[in-house]
């Protein structure tokens, strides 16, 4: 029953992709330390890039300057 | 002062039920631990059924599956 | 599969406590949003005083100043 | 590396307010911690008022109350 | 630059095991998304069995069931 | 009434430098936002180098090498 929480910057992450990492991080918790698939739980949360920081500065103008 | 974050899928609760679920866990904060309600803090994150991953799969497939 | 998280501050909740509020908080869950129990989980962070800050102030000091 | 995490209500916040809560943020956690800005990571959730609540009411509530 | 949370009931996992649920996750995030293994940061919490609930009860009570 | 989470690993960092971490952090919310200190909550998570990934790697192993 482990309980996963990603967060990423919203930069167009598609279904697909969000399904492929479920599943992926599903099967890691299984295979590594026998987890159920069926009570594994987990959540991504998609960040505008005003609301993230790295390195003191949001990354929408880290990525103004190519950073 | 406690903080509960409640995480449920994005699926049309209303202003009354959030506030119905805020108020009860509030209660049973004070009634179980004896906690100051003018300090609980209780936030709810509403998450799109394809941010939200069970059994290694998105809900919002596993709801077109029936499951 | 609503997911909870509980932070409280480290001051003796005991397994009944804690077995009574993570009970309280899935019937909230199933009455009001109908939720299934099955795959509701309740997660309890207990926080050290001198970890949990309230007003600016360690809870630890607080306590000392009676607040 | 450290990870931090600032929940506020949804109320407005700008850009520019934005950026100077990371800065100072990180700034404090070099200050004080010594930590490395350049993996220090600032997430900003800014929560809907129907979904904040304090002393057991939602805080779109509290508000209309003028608390 | 990803933040990932697992939380994870106590039950023993070795650092072995961590580095490689932790190895797999960051390779998941850089073979889908593209992501920066130097700035994804995961987090694994472990929680004793007393504070983790699923089903409404706790994890300690379900094990003696063989739940 | 804004919820700050902190997490840092486990390196000792004193009861003064919290103290001092979660008064400027507050101070911060008050100044650039405008939040009443009095409902603001800061929660320090320390966690185990053994728990903490970065570059797909443990701190733990990262720090024999120096990185």
């Amino acid at each position: 029953m482990p309980y996963v929480n990603i967060k990423i910057t919203r930069e167009g992450a598609t279904p697909e992709q969000k399904a492929e990492l479920i599943k992926g991080v599903t099967d890691l918790l299984k295979n590594i330390l026998g987890k159920n698939p069926a009570t594994t739980v987990v959540v991504i949360d998609e960040v505008d890039t005003d609301n993230w920081g790295l390195g003191g500065e949001l990354v929408t103008v880290r990525c103004t300057k190519g950073l």
